[in-house]
């Protein structure tokens, strides 16, 4: 069997999130120039590397399929982050469903009708751009993009910056989740989306971007699209039931699903990067020699048990 | 309900491959400045404004869920084009099937295994650029592109333009239809995939596009991931067979499923693209004031059967 989209002469394991398997000259030098994989990279990583979310800024949601495993942007997002825990430990979201799935754009779920009583605590607000003090926690990506003058990363998810204002923003790649709104625009967490297509970057500073699918997202992405108006699921279809959302500190710890994170100020990860970027293995007969942020891979590892 | 991503105010019946409502301020300037949806500049579009794909460039793959509807762009990758069609009409592809659903990536199709005889007059080829005379067809975007010195359409496709070389190239855009490769870099058609995630324009130039999904896209896009390597399935997971690929023009009218494609050099289209790059419905509280390539609506519409 071969592979035939970008990367046949390399058939390391996939590893989660990072499918396509990609080389690298090693940076060693030796005398054969065995060329590095992007799982090579993240095998030999130290251990250092890497993160574990916050179990208090890890969600999880539930579904018949499986499990989603959100990390939220606490710190970028803290009103909205702070009611999405007061909302899970209420437990308003057990029992709704996955009301909206329009294909190349948003995975959505909720009450859309607004009928279930909003927890104590949880308020409207307006977080379409980082809380104060992002600026300084910013990693530029020195590539070039079309909607924000830089991006980069902050507290590891995908993010844009304005360096004349200092205002930092999360971006609206695949994977991200959000908090949905009507018009006017504040927004409160009982209603969240995850972007399932190209990159909707038009939705920056629009809209609050409250964190990213850490695992689980085909279980999102591979949903049946529905046939009504933008997407939303029409009566005669099934909506997709949630069991249950909950916040990772409050799951028994057999009960969780240990993941880490490479850290974006991580040498491997900028090596991750470079490879991505520069493309050197056999197969690329033209180096992009660019990548787009969204482009950019975000490597999340599972955990063994024993590793706990 | 409320729509709670991008365009709660327009609740127009939604278009095919253009789900997200949205507004425009009537160019007319009448005294209400009543606000035009995506929608309503389709619904008014004249009928000059649309093109049917031509028979012979159209390609059905029939699967137990539906019908694929891809059109082939036969000028830019002439050969690729010539050879699927050989093998269509060979009924190469008939009880072949989808072996690789990768999240965020790509679904492929064909005999991973070569063990199908390819018809004779199949040759592979390299097309990761237009054929001659593309330059003089290209419609540029003015919007600026990350990865390419210039973007636009070519033949209603989503391209790119190096203005020094004038060499052209089609874009790995979301729903695009490419020839998948070993290396070397030839390919004769035998294996295809579809774009279902996020723009991999890494790929563009180093391998052949050869059409876009006009229709039944979610066909595609919501299939179980393969859990193997590079989101190939694995021996338990069960493949998706293809009944059937045809050459429209091969297919009985009655058995056709007729759709138009909106012509990117028409008024309307313009007119979108503006829409998309401005977002000036009240929803919106920052104008994107751009357009990546690969969000640009390219419409596409059913057209009843009454109107044959």
């Amino acid at each position: 069997m071969t592979a035939l989209v970008a990367g046949a002469e390399s058939r390391a394991a996939v590893f989660a999130g990072l499918a396509l398997a990609a080389l690298v000259f090693n940076p060693a030098g030796d005398a054969a120039a065995k060329p590095l994989t992007v799982a090579d990279l993240l095998a030999g990583s130290p251990a250092a590397d890497w993160r574990m979310p916050d179990p208090e800024d890890t969600l999880y949601m539930d579904l018949a399929r499986g499990r989603v495993v959100i990390e939220l942007a606490s710190r970028v997002a803290p009103q909205h982050a702070a009611n999405i825990r007061a909302l899970a430990r209420a437990h308003y979201f057990d029992g709704l469903a996955i009301v909206r799935v329009q294909d190349n754009y948003v995975v959505q779920w909720g009450d859309p009708d607004h009928h279930r009583a909003v927890p104590a605590g949880v308020r409207a607000g307006v977080e379409f751009t980082a809380a104060a003090g992002a600026a300084a926690r910013f990693e530029p990506l020195p590539d070039r993009d079309a909607y924000a003058p830089q991006v980069g990363f902050l507290d590891g998810f995908p993010a844009a910056r304005d360096p004349r204002s200092h205002v930092v923003w999360l971006a609206h790649c695949y994977g991200m989740v959000g908090a949905g709104r009507d018009d006017p625009p504040e927004s409160d967490g009982t209603e969240m989306y995850a972007v399932i297509g190209h990159a909707p970057r038009q939705l920056d500073r629009n809209v609050a971007l409250v964190g990213r699918v850490l695992q689980g997202m085909e279980l999102l992405s591979s949903l049946p699209r529905g046939s009504g108006e933008m997407g939303f699921y029409v009566p005669s279809e099934a909506t997709v039931p949630i069991r249950s959302v909950r916040i990772a500190a409050d799951v028994p710890k057999a009960e969780r699903t240990p993941v880490e994170v490479l850290r974006t100020n991580s040498a491997t990860f900028r090596a991750v990067v470079d490879q991505r970027r520069q493309r050197n293995e056999p197969w690329f007969k033209f180096s992009p020699d660019h990548i787009d942020l969204c482009n950019v891979p975000l490597p999340v590892r599972a955990i063994p048990a024993a590793g706990l």
